[in-house]
């Protein structure tokens, strides 16, 4: 057994509170080392090594390199002791604890010896997501490029809508008029939640580059535009989600023009971090090196003030849902921790979503986000469907060591997506081969975590990298992929329909050496379970439900068709198709 | 190279901003792995292969089963991408990003791969602990029986002062003017730090079991008196620390007697874990399973102002130094970030200390404690030197993973103890060994960490484990071991002496597998270093001095007797003793 392999550590994603009273534990070995392992636990203050609790701990998921075991336990008074025995191929067992690996004695294993300790569980501890998050399917706009509803509105110079391919500095009359005007739209594809890109008064179409944080760009519209689509979002029971700039500032903002005005006498100039006065091209700190985007100094408690009452002014006064942070990552921990604080009390089921693309697992301890723009699970996806550079296993081995890498509630609220208006769109990262795209779709779907499309996707929108990524809605039905609207439409139904079982239930992986071209895996809870099949080769795949080895008593059905199955049955999977399989117990 | 054994984690203690601007990088490989590891660096927003910067980690330390790797980076934007090229004795290199471990080609490295993200180093975000506690040795007070100074404040019932082995509920009149009377002891010995366990008025003689935490015990004195007290230490140099028992209070409280005697209708009735009402034995949470400790509940709101205002109180009117939080690990987390922010906000350089016998990292990210109790170091020194348990390269190996764990300014700022008044006494433990004391505390006293002595260990007391570990101090000095009592003194010197060098130094362990039981470390830093030898078997060792290679141009000298030596001498250790050998730059 690998003893350098083994890895625990208490109050992280190997161990912490789910609910409050449930204690999640997993342990990672060595990948095939382990043949079982098994939690001993009891009551730090009671524990005897005849009256531990044992209980044995499931294989839950294997990367390349690693098994993860995983267990869950309810200590009565709260305060849990525990070890590890694990059990290796030939029947060894050996004894892990805070001190590491030594062989099994039962009798010298007592109270004394190396335990690990959670001491105490806190339901204020406790990583908790607002429940609707977990139930949301989002839809997330660039309002600029949504939909023209208020011609007044736009800007001087503004462009024919989708005359061209978009430039850096096109403009194109995009509001919130436009928005309201399609919520029919975006109700009967059946999205619940709608996230928009900055829509505070900014000089540019993005609006990243903030002037006044408590306006409504004049060109998308004002604050009685703003309520009007909350209010009817709500109606319809829909979320709205808002974009936070705070990393950073706009140039033009009257904070940094007064730095700029008085260097070191104005009363900003603790706002920022610079370096020197007077103040120059590189003598401050920006977002990454856009001098029209000065960092804001968030340590400062005149700033923490300052947007503190900015986050909580849209709350308050528009009742908005959710704040997605932009650069969240560079921003101090100790200010999202404030943050988080000041919001819930504001607004308690508020959702946080960082955005963070790589590895987001310190701002997901449970005190800061409830959830990060998951491009970490973006890639995976993209690498095996778009570019069918990873095999289905390698696929399998991302997904899951980036699912064990957060505790199991972040993942419930995670934003999945596969696309934005900083990316390529899906479509032309798949080379404009629509198979692609809908198995990702599904795939995505068919995952735990928040779904988001990005507006467009489901009539075909296509688009490279910023800005072309940003092109104008088409809203001519003739010109839109009426194929890929239904089919959105479908998948929408079909994850609302099974969103408890695709987001709490278990993941299950079945994959052949010999099929990396196909990828197969279950979801399942209780006795109910969905089995995806994904056909990436280009022969068709024949599947025999006999095969599967499902419980006869079981009623089979074709998930997407709802179409009932017989168990004798064979699935036929087309090159570039995909099908689900449904599998309940009948009434 | 075992791959499953690599580990790496950014904003833990294997990334993590020392000053809030040099960033600690540490990786983990399974021991003998890898044969050189290399960092590279750059910015995230101008990362290219060609422009990375590369550093070479140092091996700083390995267990049973790792090596550890250290480098420190100064990013001049403050943010930080980084990755390790990992190469094995076939001089076969590998790369290692957040994806995990692929081969090594410089071209295909390019800004999109899967490096670590060290996204912004903060300065608000940086574990800082006070400076003074670097360089405090700390003294232990059990205030019952340290001495007692005023017989009229002596509990009814009061023994003669060290008449017997203290029971359980036995009073025997210590009190804080017996401390004022002996600060010139204390001065003498060296010590610059009191920590006192509780003060305030409670009925045992711990006084664990708060009655109200705004009174001193009326039987260890009053206000005034402690004003006294905490001046006259302060006029001397030195510091105090007080006890909180915030986790429980006592069941004499007016608090629990409102919910004994009002049960649900009690104002109080959400200030503890009341499982149901009418209260009663086994029906609310306690500390441990002590029904007259009952746990408060620390999500309270209302239990946090009147906790956080004791702490404030006793910091604002008495201008303590520091809390000594007891039963840490089992409040929440989210009410000790609270507390820290109070505090620290009243008095920056007050020192926080948990009281946690087991791994603490959860509570030293930052944002909690500045160090711990420091017991899962204690657990190793004594397994070596007092029963002689493990073997020298084990208690290295424990040593160097129990370091490992924290952040190294963590590290700085902890609490090392042999013994406390929760333990059986140092000497009691080490069978009443002499020399076994001697090696424990020059050991102890030669690691990073503020040092603690228990009272009554400088003049030789012993005591099995509680209550008689809380025997009263002995003050006449012919029942003091005064051999002990030069020894301790001399330490200390030594101590404050070295105190930047056993701060900061590296430590490197010079063992020989068939030395079991001697043992040897250096702690070096600039070109000063102390090596340290300590002979646990039944034979003399000698040590020639050449052996050791230490530059010729070096000043060698005896660090205890401060004699100068020649690089042509021999030391010789007998059993049982040690040896300190300080080897400086000439001036």
């Amino acid at each position: 057994m690998e003893y350098a392999a083994i890895h625990h550590q208490p109050f992280s994603s190997y161990a912490y509170s789910y609910d409050g009273r449930t204690v999640h534990i997993k342990i990672r070995t060595k990948k095939g080392d382990a043949d079982q392992v098994r939690l001993m636990w009891g009551d730090p203050y009671a524990y005897t090594i005849e009256s531990a609790n044992e209980a044995q701990m499931k294989k839950i998921a294997s990367t390349e390199v690693h098994d993860y075991w995983f267990a869950e336990v309810t200590p009565p008074y709260r305060r849990l002791q525990y070890a590890f025995v694990l059990t290796d191929r030939d029947h060894e067992d050996r004894f892990y604890g805070s001190s590491g690996v030594c062989p099994y004695h039962a009798k010298t294993l007592g109270p004394i010896n190396d335990y690990f300790k959670f001491p105490f569980v806190h339901d204020i501890d406790t990583f908790q997501a607002p429940e609707w998050v977990k139930s949301t399917i989002w839809y997330q706009i660039f309002p600029e490029r949504f939909a023209n509803g208020r011609e007044d509105l736009s800007p001087e110079g503004v462009l024919p809508w989708g005359s061209k391919e978009p430039d850096v500095n096109d403009f194109f009359g995009g509001d919130l008029q436009g928005i309201i005007d399609k919520l029919d739209y975006l109700e009967e594809l059946g999205v619940n939640g709608i996230y928009l890109t900055p829509i505070f008064s900014a000089p540019s179409n993005h609006k990243y580059d903030t002037l006044d944080y408590y306006s409504i760009d004049q060109h998308f519209g004002d604050p009685a535009l703003f309520r009007t689509l909350v209010d009817q979002l709500h109606r319809r029971g829909m979320r709205i989600m808002l974009d936070a700039v705070f990393n950073h500032i706009g140039s033009a903002s009257p904070q940094w023009q007064d730095v700029l005005e008085n260097g070191e006498q104005s009363r900003y100039k603790d706002w920022f971090h610079i370096h020197s006065f007077p103040v120059k091209e590189g003598g401050y700190d920006t977002f990454a090196f856009t001098s029209d985007m000065p960092k804001l100094n968030t340590a400062n408690p005149e700033v923490q003030t300052y947007l503190l009452d900015i986050a909580l002014y849209w709350i308050r006064e528009f009742d908005i849902d959710g704040w997605r942070l932009d650069v969240a990552n560079e921003v101090d921990h100790a200010f999202w921790k404030t943050f988080r604080q000041a919001v819930l009390n504001e607004k308690p089921d508020l959702y946080i979503l960082g955005e963070i693309w790589h590895n987001a697992e310190p701002w997901l301890r449970g005190d800061e986000f409830h959830g990060v723009m998951n491009y970490p699970f973006t890639a995976p996806m993209i690498d095996y469907f778009a570019d069918s550079g990873i095999s289905a296993s390698q696929l399998a081995h991302r997904v899951n060591a980036h699912l064990m890498n957060g505790m199991q509630q972040a993942n419930e609220a995670m934003f999945n997506l596969l696309d934005s208006h900083d990316t390529q769109r899906i479509l032309t990262r798949c080379g404009h081969d629509e198979k692609k795209v809908r198995s990702l779709l599904a795939f995505m779907f068919a995952q735990t975590g928040s779904p988001c499309i990005y507006y467009g996707t489901e009539i075909g929108l296509d688009g490279g990298n910023d800005p072309l990524c940003r092109k104008c809605m088409v809203w001519e039905e003739d010109k839109q992929n009426q194929k890929m609207l239904k089919f959105m439409k479908r998948l929408i139904a079909l994850r609302k329909q099974e969103n408890a079982l695709l987001t709490y239930g278990s993941l299950e992986w079945n994959l052949l050496d010999d099929r990396n071209d196909f990828i197969s895996f279950s979801r399942a809870a209780g006795d109910k379970q969905l089995i995806y099949f994904f056909n990436q080769g280009s022969a068709p795949r024949r599947v025999s439900l006999q095969d599967l080895k499902i419980d006869s008593s079981t009623k089979v059905y074709d998930a997407w068709t709802e179409q009932t199955l017989d168990h004798a049955d064979v699935i036929d999977v087309n090159p570039g198709e995909f099908f689900v399989l449904g599998a309940a117990a009948a009434l």
